[in-house]
């Protein structure tokens, strides 16, 4: 049962995360490789106590691997995944490269499992912002249909690398100490700021990638091309865990008690909605942890006098997901 | 034309900013009073290179003043506003004691100023995150009719005054340091982190009351009780400025380039929307600075399709203001 695995972009935040739920989990491992780019080869990393090399990706690294996990950006992917197929090896894919492939399934296990099975090489994992959103609406889609999500993301440094992650802390350092703010990998100062996320803006639509992707993997995801999403996504000063707040038009009157128990049966997804003590996700809270916290969990205010749209009811929740 | 002018809450967040805010535009002044509680009485504040004492405030205060600008919290308004009424003074009201009060104009100097004509002795100043969408919003809702206003807020510590900015600071610099984080004023750490706004909720509905201020104040100041909004009210790690998503659903068909025009036309906004360079409204750059900045104005990326509303157009901004 046990299986070779490979990690592309091991040293990567992605990577090293890889490494930690593969413990973690007790995944069974006949073999492991850490591939990355020549800059990192030479480097160790840890797993299960053992020191093991990163070497060097190339094409031909995937001869002996029978799984390849792939974090280190869409052009990496798109390199070197097909090389990988044509190994045999199953590529499941963290980039963007793959995604909207009508031949790649793209998958949230919780969700689409069944997907897998048409893959032809490549499974493809959704952006990280797509994953929470839709850990959390999918027991209320499947309750009452919705129609419609308007989201705006609370978008932690991760999300941008480790090396994000690093400047975050040193842009904090430098900011109390009254000194210039270094801008060498995040677009601006993001220590104790908020920006619009970086990625680039479509011209035809004022929409972002991000936002775009959140938009075209939901309709993929839930087979669903009629779904409409209004996302914005902004980036926080916060090392990991996005959050996001989430409005949903649904299509038929919902209930909030029947939510909440096919929440509590629906692995992957805890519910921390405590109204009295105004405790709720926090992203310091379930940074490391694999499952999607949803809170604050509300009919609209106005709902019942909502005449325009009579089968209309929304819930919004501020949801936290492990990302990387 | 010069008056005597009191500040209640002199020592305070917001009474520090009165202060600014009174020395750059050069109001005419004959008198400045500062009032503050027993506790700050003794301390001095500079006003235009003037040592100014702060005085304890009393209901005697008043006696010569002719406008007391209130920034003390709500129960120091409710105990001390009628005094100085009494006395003829015209109080202009920053807490939340007044402004649902139907005696009590709730003005937006930009948008309702006609309603200061009706006042009794208090004007009340709406919440921050109300201001901040409001003066987004209404040169498109002058254009063409809000519906509903689905908004998520960005909101710093200032919002949580004084105390709260200096503690976000020694939480920053404990959190680098890997030691406690202090959490005296702010309810849960909240530098690298967000929560949902920490004032009490509504256990009928599950609004907190930062949230049930926004719909509500909105509908006053409109004169508009119809209108739909549902706010979702977070703190992020900021010191300063809070931030807006904002989406609307229009009554008419809009056209973004008639809504800049008429942001351009209107006092107390500016449109900072590079959608090329990705730059945008941030609080670190909007901090200090009175006018709100909105940026990301687009269409719903979904609109033409949506047949369920044929009239429906969304604009979504990152706006942000001065707060305090």
């Amino acid at each position: 049962m046990s299986k070779n695995i490979a990690i592309v972009g091991a040293t990567g935040a992605v990577g090293q995360e890889f490494l930690k739920v593969l413990e973690k989990r007790n995944f069974p491992i006949n073999k492991l490789k850490l591939l990355a780019s020549p800059r990192s080869a030479g480097k160790t990393l840890t797993f299960k106590g053992e020191k093991i090399p990163v070497e060097v990706l190339k094409e031909d690294s995937f001869h002996d691997i029978e799984i390849a996990l792939f974090s280190a950006g869409g052009s990496i992917s798109k390199q070197f995944a097909p090389a990988a197929v044509s190994y045999g090896t199953i590529v499941v894919d963290n980039s963007s490269a793959f995604r909207m492939d009508p031949e790649v399934p793209l998958v949230i296990p919780e969700i689409n499992p069944e997907d897998i099975k048409n893959h032809k090489g490549i499974i493809a994992n959704p952006n990280c912002s797509t994953i929470i959103m839709l850990m959390a609406i999918y027991p209320i889609h499947k309750l009452y249909k919705v129609k419609k999500i308007i989201v705006s993301t609370y978008q932690a440094a991760s999300g941008a690398g480790a090396a994000a992650m690093e400047e975050l802390e040193k842009q904090a350092r430098a900011y109390l100490n009254h000194e210039p703010v270094p801008t060498n990998v995040l677009p601006y100062q993001l220590a104790f700021n908020v920006f619009s996320h970086n990625s680039a803006i479509d011209l035809s639509n004022g929409f972002n990638q991000e936002e775009i992707k959140m938009i075209k993997e939901t309709k993929k995801i839930l087979h669903y091309p009629e779904i409409k999403v209004s996302p914005t996504c902004v980036r926080v000063s916060t090392f990991r865990a996005h959050a996001e707040s989430i409005t949903v038009e649904l299509e038929n009157p919902a209930d909030i008690i029947t939510i909440k128990e096919a929440y509590n049966n629906f692995p992957g997804v805890q519910v921390l909605d405590d109204w009295e003590k105004n405790y709720f996700p926090m992203p310091i809270e379930v940074s490391g942890k694999d499952d999607v916290f949803v809170g604050r969990i509300r009919y609209d205010y106005e709902d019942n006098d909502q005449k325009n749209y009579s089968s209309f009811c929304s819930r919004r929740s501020i949801i936290k997901r492990r990302c990387p």
